[in-house]
C-alpha cells in the first residue's frame, strides 16, 4: 500500500470544515474517501488503503465491482431514483423482496428501512405488536443501533446511552461458554415474568466480535418456544455472508422468529415469520424505506453476486486463512486471542491504549481495521478478498503488532 | 395526464410479488413508479402523473432535474458512493455541512443521518445529553416518526402507536388560534414539572397541515427560554422551502434550539446551536449517517438550485395561486376548509370516506395527492411547478371534487 503525509492537504480541508459544521462523532482516522477498486481504499490525497473493513461491513464486494459498477450506471439518468417507498411502489422493492426471501427461513416475508437501527426498530415493534409493551430481554454488551428503541437494548458502551430514558429492559450475560454458569438465566426471567421478546446477536459485533456458546443459543430458541416469546435475532453486521453462511444464526441450526439485517444489504430489513404479520396497514412506514432505488438494486446484486461467484465458500476460506496466521501473534506482545466465524475476526489486547495505539500505525502502514468492545480489533475484509490480499495484510499486522 | 387501465399488467405483477414477499404498508395507489420527468412521474405501465406529492416532499425538485442528473452521472462510476460516515470521511459530507450553514441560525452545527425519525432521534437525544432523562413535551396531531423515540412524542393517529411501549411525555394542544384557551398549557406544565424539551412542528405534516398559531409558537419560545428547556423544531416535512421559505419557522420569527430535517435534503440532519453540542465522541452515530454520497451531494445541489432559481419565491407565488383556486371549492360538495404555508396546502373534507374516494378519482384522473390527518388532502407540488401545472391540477380537482 502506497501512503504519503496523513492526513494530506486536501484531507485537512475536509477534516477542517467538519470540525466546523459537524459533530465530531466517531472518527478515528483522518481518512477522506475518494475512491475504490476492489479490496482498495483511495483518499483524496492519493494514499491507499488495503480494507479489513468492508465499511463496517457495509461494502461486501469490495469497491467499483463491475456488476455495482453496471447498476449505478443504469441509474445515472434516473430522475426517480428515490421515492416515497411506503407510498409508491417501485419493481427495486418487489425485486429485493423476493430475492432474499430465497435466503430467508421458509415463510418469512420482509420490511425494508432506512438503516440497521431502523430495522431493529421495527423488529421489536413487530414483537410488541403482538405481546404488549412489555420488557424486552438482551444481553451484555449487545449492540442494535443508536435509535432509543434499539439503544434501550444495547449495552456495548456507557457512552452511548448516558442520560437517556430508555424502554423497560432484562439484561442477560451474553454467553460464549457451554459451561458458563448464568446460560440459564433468560429461563428465570421468563419463569416469573412477561416479556415481549428475546433479542440478541449470535457474533456481537459493537461488543467485541464475541461468538455465542452453541447451548447458549440454542437454549434460548427453545426458551423462546416454551415461554411463547418471539427470538429477534440481529444480523445487521453479521447477514449477508460475513460469516461463510446468509445469515449467522445458520452456524447454530435454528432459526429465529423475526430478524433485522442491513450494511451489507444496502438497507435494513426486518424479517419475520408471518405469523408475526402485523396484518394491518400503517403499523410500520417510513418515507424512504423501501424507496432508495440504487441501494435496493445494488442489495439485490449483492446477493446474486454472492450466490454466483461463491463468495460464501470464499468468505469460510479467508477467514481461516486469516484466523491461523492471527493466530500465531496470539500470546505475543499484548495479544491475548482471537476468535470469529468466517471473515468476522477479532482479536484481542491487553489494554484499550495498546488496541488503539496498533489501530492507529496499522492505518499509517496502510491497512484499515477497526475497534470493537473495550479492546479489540475487529477484522471484517470484503467477502471477493484473495488469498494474496489476505497475506498482505497479515504481512502487515505481523510487522506492526510484533514491534513494540 | 394520460392514463389508461391502472393498474396496468406490468404493475400487477410488482404489487403481487410485494403482497408476497413483503409487509403490505401504507400503499394508497397501485402505483408503481419507473421514471419521471419536471413535475410528471410516469408508472411502469407507461401512465403518466402530474405530481402534487413530490413523494411527500421529498422530491423538491421534481424528477430528472438537469443539475441532479449532472450530479447522478458524477458517480455512476464511484465504486465507493456509500461508506459509512461516521467512521470515514468524505468530501460530500463536508460539503452539505457547509452548504446546510448558510440557511441555519447563525452558530448551528449539524449531524447527518438517514431518515426523519433519525434525525427527530439525534434531537431529542442531544436535549437528554443535557437535561436528563426528563419527560418531553410534545402536541396533539404531532407526528414525529416512526422508531420507538420520535414515535413517543407522536400523537397523529392510533394505529401507529397501539400496543409499544414509550418513553415519558406530557401532551399539549397544538393551537392554531391565539385565542385558544389552552394556549399555556406548556407554562403549566413547566411551572410544576421539569422537562427534557418541547417538541413540535410548526405546520403538522401527517397531522393535517395545520399551521399553529403565531401566539402559540411565539409563547413556546418564549417559556423554553424561560424555563431553561430547549425548544425542538420539527421541519423534516416543512423544511428546504416548500412553505416558501428555508424553514417553516421563519413565518414566526423565531428560533428553535435544536431541529430535525429531511425529506427535501436527501438525508436527515439534526442541526443544533452550539451550545447544544454533546461535547464529546461517540455519543450520537450510525454507520451510514453522513456516509451516501450520492444523497448528500444531491441534497447540496438541491439547496444550490433552490438559490439559484429562486425557488421559494415561486414556491410562495405558486402556492397563492394554488390556495386561491381551492377556496373555490371551500363550502361546496363537503370541502370545508383549506389552509397552509406556500406549496403545503391542506384541504379539509367533511368525512374520511369523502377524502378517500376523491383521492383515488383525483388518482384515476392522474393527478397525485396524498392523505394526511383524519380527513385531510395534502398537496405539496415539487418546488419548481409552475403556473400552467398548478392550473392543470386545479382543473382536475374541480371536476372531481364538484362531482357527487
Ligand atoms: C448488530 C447491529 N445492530 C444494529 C446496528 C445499527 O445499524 P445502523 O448503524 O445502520 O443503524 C449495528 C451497527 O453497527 C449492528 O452492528
Ligand atoms: C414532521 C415529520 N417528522 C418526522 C418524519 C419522519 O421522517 P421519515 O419518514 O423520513 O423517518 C416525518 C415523515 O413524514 C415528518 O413529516
Amino acid at each position: 500500500m502506497k501512503t504519503k503525509t496523513i492526513p494530506g492537504p486536501k484531507a485537512m480541508r475536509v477534516i477542517g470544515t467538519m470540525k466546523k459544521h459537524a459533530y465530531d462523532s466517531t472518527f478515528m482516522y483522518s481518512l477522506v474517501v475518494s475512491h475504490g477498486h476492489n479490496c482498495i481504499i483511495e483518499d483524496i490525497d492519493g494514499n491507499k488503503y488495503l480494507d479489513f473493513t468492508s465499511n463496517i461491513g457495509a461494502c461486501p464486494l469490495g469497491y467499483s465491482h463491475p456488476d455495482i459498477i453496471e447498476t449505478l450506471a443504469q441509474y445515472a439518468s434516473n430522475g426517480t431514483y428515490k421515492i416515497a417507498g411506503q407510498d409508491f411502489y417501485c419493481q427495486e422493492h418487489a425485486d429485493l423482496a423476493e430475492n432474499i426471501s430465497t435466503i430467508l427461513p421458509e415463510g418469512f416475508k420482509t420490511f425494508f428501512i432506512n438503516s440497521g437501527a431502523e430495522a431493529v426498530e421495527n423488529a421489536i415493534k413487530i414483537a410488541y405488536k403482538k405481546m404488549g409493551p412489555l420488557p424486552g430481554i438482551s444481553c451484555t454488551g449487545a449492540f442494535h443501533g443508536r435509535t432509543l428503541g434499539a439503544l434501550s437494548f444495547t449495552f456495548s458502551r456507557p457512552v452511548q446511552k448516558h442520560n437517556f430514558p430508555e424502554l423497560p429492559s432484562k439484561r442477560i450475560k451474553f454467553c460464549i461458554k457451554d459451561d458458563d454458569p448464568e446460560i440459564d438465566a433468560a429461563e428465570n426471567i421468563l419463569k416469573e415474568n412477561k416479556a415481549a421478546f428475546i433479542l440478541t446477536e449470535v457474533i456481537q459485533g459493537e461488543g467485541g466480535y464475541n461468538v455465542a456458546s452453541k447451548k447458549f443459543i440454542s437454549n434460548l430458541r427453545k426458551i423462546a418456544t416454551k415461554y411463547g416469546v418471539p427470538l429477534i435475532l440481529d444480523e445487521v453486521q453479521s447477514g449477508i455472508g460475513h460469516t461463510g453462511k446468509w445469515w449467522a444464526f445458520e452456524h447454530y441450526n435454528i432459526k429465529p422468529d423475526i430478524m433485522s439485517t442491513a450494511k451489507a444489504l444496502q438497507v435494513g430489513a426486518t424479517a419475520f415469520n408471518k405469523k408475526f404479520d402485523p396484518g394491518q396497514r400503517s403499523v410500520l412506514s417510513s418515507t424512504w424505506g423501501g424507496g432508495n432505488r440504487i441501494d435496493m438494486a445494488v442489495g439485490s446484486q449483492v446477493i446474486d453476486v454472492i450466490k454466483r461467484d461463491k463468495l460464501l465458500e470464499n468468505a469460510t476460506k479467508m477467514g481461516c486463512i486469516l484466523k491461523k496466521g492471527l493466530l500465531e501473534l496470539v500470546g505475543k506482545k499484548g495479544v491475548t486471542d482471537v476468535r470469529g466465524l468466517g471473515l468476522m475476526v477479532g482479536l484481542e489486547f491487553d489494554s484499550a491504549l495498546r488496541r488503539d495505539k496498533k489501530l492507529t500505525e496499522l492505518f499509517k502502514h496502510g491497512l484499515l481495521t477497526l475497534g470493537a468492545g473495550q479492546k479489540s480489533m475487529r477484522i471484517i475484509p470484503p467477502l471477493i478478498i484473495t488469498k494474496e490480499q489476505i497475506n498482505e495484510g497479515l504481512g502487515i499486522m505481523h510487522k506492526v503488532l510484533m514491534k513494540t
